[in-house]
């Protein structure tokens, strides 16, 4: 092995969340290609347990080959076109790169602002799609990284669910760690990462599309803006029963790895999974109040897969954080935008979700402030 | 372990060639942060091998977190904007698929049409340049893997090299196999693979940019249509010294495994390697001649690690192949285009570029077409 040395993490940062042995394993098996009847299987089996974990019906759902912002653009720019409007909630990192990927393609961004850490009020995203009911698709992002938020999405898609415009959401943070609910809440375009509450390696980013965004990509007047991610064309490929016309070489050892993860997610059973993520975020943030730390997140509003907090009495937070890593091989992440230099993001996420994590973090960080 | 069993492939087709035990054993080692400075070194190591394997000093040399296809697509978008002249050499699939994205971009696209399995004559493209002096790219696929021919590069390099026009060359298939020799050929944007010659599985795409490539991405006067192969946002995360802004999570462990790939690649020496697939790829075409198989590439320009040909007596391929596949565990690619039904394409690249590959693969033909 002529790999530099690596040093094992403790990955309690925003993503990647650690990787089990299983899907290690699972992503070592024996490359065979792209068309062969056994990958195409697996294919087949990784879509069907993604629409299970999406909550979805959709028969358009497959891993886009990139990492989740390869799917985040994917699902922008499958949608839309110049010219056409797009109603962006902006409250964080996430939400301020839909309203970027929207312009690039060349649409007009309606950004519906909130400040970071704080939801974008549904009643606010109403009232701007009542403002521009023409617009082609409404933006939201579930969970956003950057500040760990929780976004409502039920009165959104049910607003939408009457009405020409199609509701994207981005659920990078939120797949495999709470549920989304694609199809109850009338979700048109959903993406996510492998990276996050699935626990499978960066490198696929799974992305599911409704009917109504199906009959949108069939009816464009101009072709998606990238090749590479056009549905239109990947829909030959992943289909079950599609023609599996040769498109691109779709990350074989990837789609091992994401099966794996998916087999661990149900074995576990969803419903269990989504609860142990609740409760070991609950732990860790009683635990960081107890020590005197503000959480950043709205009350009522706060992930669980992702926590964001200020150290205690406003202390710079980058040397702690570079002291936990090199004392004791925990990464977690720091604050962006606004949170930057003071917060902590704290990622509990797939594996890395148990109690053992939350007890190391915290006595690690007992000895750091001491 | 819960994936469906996995028989293993001699993998004799147009990609992924075979992966090495080394090369899986490095993809399943312990996942760790994308700005870990233990990640940010193997990353720079990577970029460094690839600079030699590419023959270039180009500082923006990185790989691209998708397919071959994502970083053909980054190349042609971070260099083209609408309005734009591209020439582009069409010979075969990927000839088309370039001309295709300029398209997509907005671009006029100059097509210099050559027959499949024919090389797009040097002059010709020089002619076409003259007529079109404002044109913003060349661009040519080195290696075209649907049809096996080898594209000389080395006038039209030349001949850009005192205007204003870029050079953009595909290596996917060339790249790790035979020298590409960005500098001495002055390529400006050259983008690969890493699951053919270089013996990785697919994931990772190895792109580079020229100082004057990098010029021309400063100078844009609208940003790349995709945001997330925005090379001037990339720039900030992959350079050696670059601020290691987050841009997007890159795929850790196929940056592993693309690691070991270029160290193995180096411990046998690039010009051994490049010969080993020479000489393989002789011997195959020497065998397949010898029973009665006629080359579809060129004479002269036939590429080794890829060989496109017809069975004898025109017989339907896909039979033979299917037969192959089931009896031997043999894979190997059905002809594309004009050459679809009748041709066989079989790549001997990266690990599979051996002489008992061909031994065993015209051996199981010895028997099937007796």
């Amino acid at each position: 092995m002529s790999l530099f040395p690596i040093e094992p993490r403790l990955l309690l940062g925003p993503g990647p969340s650690p990787v089990s042995a299983r899907i290690l394993e699972a992503l070592s098996r024996p490359t065979v290609g792209h068309l062969d009847s056994q990958f195409l299987a697996i294919m087949d089996d990784v879509n069907a347990r993604l629409r299970r974990m999406y909550g979805t019906n959709n028969a358009l759902t497959f891993p886009v080959s990139g990492t989740g912002s390869a799917a985040q653009e994917a699902a922008m720019a499958n949608m839309l076109e110049p010219g056409d409007t797009v109603i962006v909630g902006v409250n964080g990192a996430f939400g301020s790169r839909l309203a970027e990927m929207g312009r690039r393609i060349g649409a007009t961004v309606v950004p519906v602002e909130a400040e970071w850490g704080r939801i974008v009020e549904p009643e606010r995203v109403i009232a701007a799609h009542k403002t521009n009911p023409g617009a082609r698709v409404v933006a939201l992002v579930h969970a956003e990284t950057s500040t760990g938020v929780s976004q409502p999405l039920t009165e959104v898609g049910a607003h939408l669910a009457g009405t020409e415009t199609l509701f994207l959401v981005d659920a990078v943070t939120s797949l495999g760690g709470m549920p989304v609910d694609v199809d109850a809440n009338h979700i048109d375009v959903c993406y996510s990462g492998t990276q996050k509450c699935l626990g499978v390696p960066p490198g696929l980013a799974p992305l599911t599309f409704s009917p109504r965004a199906v009959e949108r990509i069939r009816t464009r007047t101009q072709p998606c803006q990238s090749w590479y991610l056009d549905a239109a064309l990947l829909a030959d490929y992943v289909g079950e029963g599609a023609t599996r016309k040769y498109h691109h070489t779709a990350p074989i050892n990837m789609m091992y790895a994401l099966h794996e993860g998916l087999v661990i997610a149900e074995e576990e059973g969803l419903a269990a999974r989504f609860a142990r993520h609740k409760s070991v975020g609950d732990s860790l943030q009683t635990g960081l109040v107890e020590r005197g730390w503000t959480l950043f997140a709205q009350e009522g509003h706060r992930l669980s897969q992702l926590t964001s907090a200020a150290l205690p009495g406003g202390q710079p937070e980058a040397p702690v954080r570079a002291a936990l890593l090199r004392d004791y091989a925990i990464e977690v992440g720091g604050g962006l935008g606004p949170a930057a230099g003071k917060v902590w993001r704290v990622g509990l996420m797939g594996a890395g979700a148990t109690q053992d994590s939350v007890d190391q973090l915290l006595s690690a960080v007992d000895v750091l402030l001491a």
